[in-house]
């Protein structure tokens, strides 16, 4: 079973989410899948992260389509466990087909992908049929061999999702304003939606470079949708701060 | 509150969401929220429909926004309740901003959106660092509008997810195609994903236009990703029919 997580917080996932995994008997996990996710896995199963940020170099793919196989065959109810939504930058077509393949039936639940949960942290829409007809959804880690191919959307009309913006926002800002992307086109950057953690910044492209300090995982939110009416008043606020940061973090949820 | 309902089924929704709902004293609801979703919300909650399919024309979007803040200024908890996820062609930026004009508190919480439900049905992914670096989600609606604005695109490295791609399928497939999508390209039609009466067809984009008898809400993702392992079988299989009708319908969801 393949199951997505969601943006991190434990009530993001869906409830078909939640009862797949408390069935769960082998779970692999990603690093970005929350401690409190993996609460909900019942005490007996096993877990097993298969990231690759553990102070030790992560699982390859092969080792993890395998370790799924190899589970699967010996009989237990293996649940992948993928943050945000399985079908969006998660490498799931990889391991359908390892599945596939192996002849081992699996099922896909979705999950919350990051720039549905950004966006209903920023408190912003993602399309607008006043602003932005389409959404582009990207990853920031290839960027740069997307430029080419994004350069003639209009982006007056379209809203870029930016999946995995930084470390370096300043090349990702750098990449979408050569791309055609006004450097003036407003932003909202949102750290761990949805969670305690939640960080909202709204600012120009122009601006991300200056940027310090953003927690992963983080979503860059690119377009005229990101002008929240409220938008002036934010920029006015930052002009006044002395401070060099060029952004405005709302309050954690309650 | 806005809570985004997901694609149809009871169990899609977050559990945030039926929690909230499960406070709800005013639901305002979209034809397209099923009847399962429609059933968590509490039995005293007065559930207004907002939506343009009974038989009468629907409410106007002023009208919509005018009966939140009434009954949000009368003290009631006011749930907006949108199929799939708010921020995605549910013209959440026109509500919000007329909630921040009548200075009404809300919260976001988000949902399944169609795309992820549907590749989910489909047992596909959306992305895939092989076949497809972007994914741009637009509204069969409006395709025409987007078409020059997506024909820069490298076709062979995007997935395009078509919101609405009905009821003229012929023109989806043939805007797609001047955009250089080519007729060749793997493409599946989803209908009611995730519920009993889902529907997965794997087709050609060519073959859109001789569909016949596509149940709405449906989702059309167009790309090679859709070209799943098995997609030589099943257009072999298909070869072998005598019916006019280019698709193989998986099995409904035990």
């Amino acid at each position: 079973m393949i199951i997505g997580a969601g943006p991190g917080a434990a009530d993001l996932l869906t409830v078909r989410a939640v009862q797949a995994l408390g069935l769960a008997e082998v779970v692999l996990y990603d690093d970005l899948v929350s401690p409190e996710v993996l609460e909900l896995c019942p005490p007996s199963a096993q877990l097993i992260n298969v990231g690759k940020r553990c102070g030790r170099l992560g699982s390859t793919q092969e080792e993890i389509n395998a370790l799924m196989i190899e589970h699967a065959q010996a009989g237990r109810l293996v649940v992948r466990l993928k943050s945000g939504d399985p079908s969006i930058f998660a490498r799931l077509g990889e391991e359908l087909d390892a599945l596939r393949e192996a002849e081992v039936r699996f099922e896909v639940i979705p999950g919350i992908t990051a720039a549905a949960a950004a966006a209903a942290a920023a408190e912003i829409t993602l399309t607008d049929r006043r602003a932005a007809s389409t959404l582009v959804v990207l990853s920031g880690h290839h960027a740069q061999s997307q430029a080419g191919s994004i350069a003639a959307l209009d982006p007056s009309r379209t809203t870029f999702a930016v999946y995995m913006p930084g470390p370096d926002y300043g090349r990702t800002a750098r990449e979408l304003a050569e791309s055609g992307v006004s450097p003036k086109t407003p932003c909202a950057l949102v750290s761990n939606a949805g969670r305690a953690s939640q960080q909202v910044r709204f600012l120009l492209l122009e601006g991300l470079s200056a940027l310090r300090g953003v927690v992963a995982p983080a979503v860059l939110i690119v377009g005229e949708v990101a002008r929240r009416a409220d938008f002036p008043e934010i920029l006015k606020l930052l002009a006044r701060q002395p401070v060099p940061s060029p952004a405005l973090e709302s309050p954690a949820r309650p």
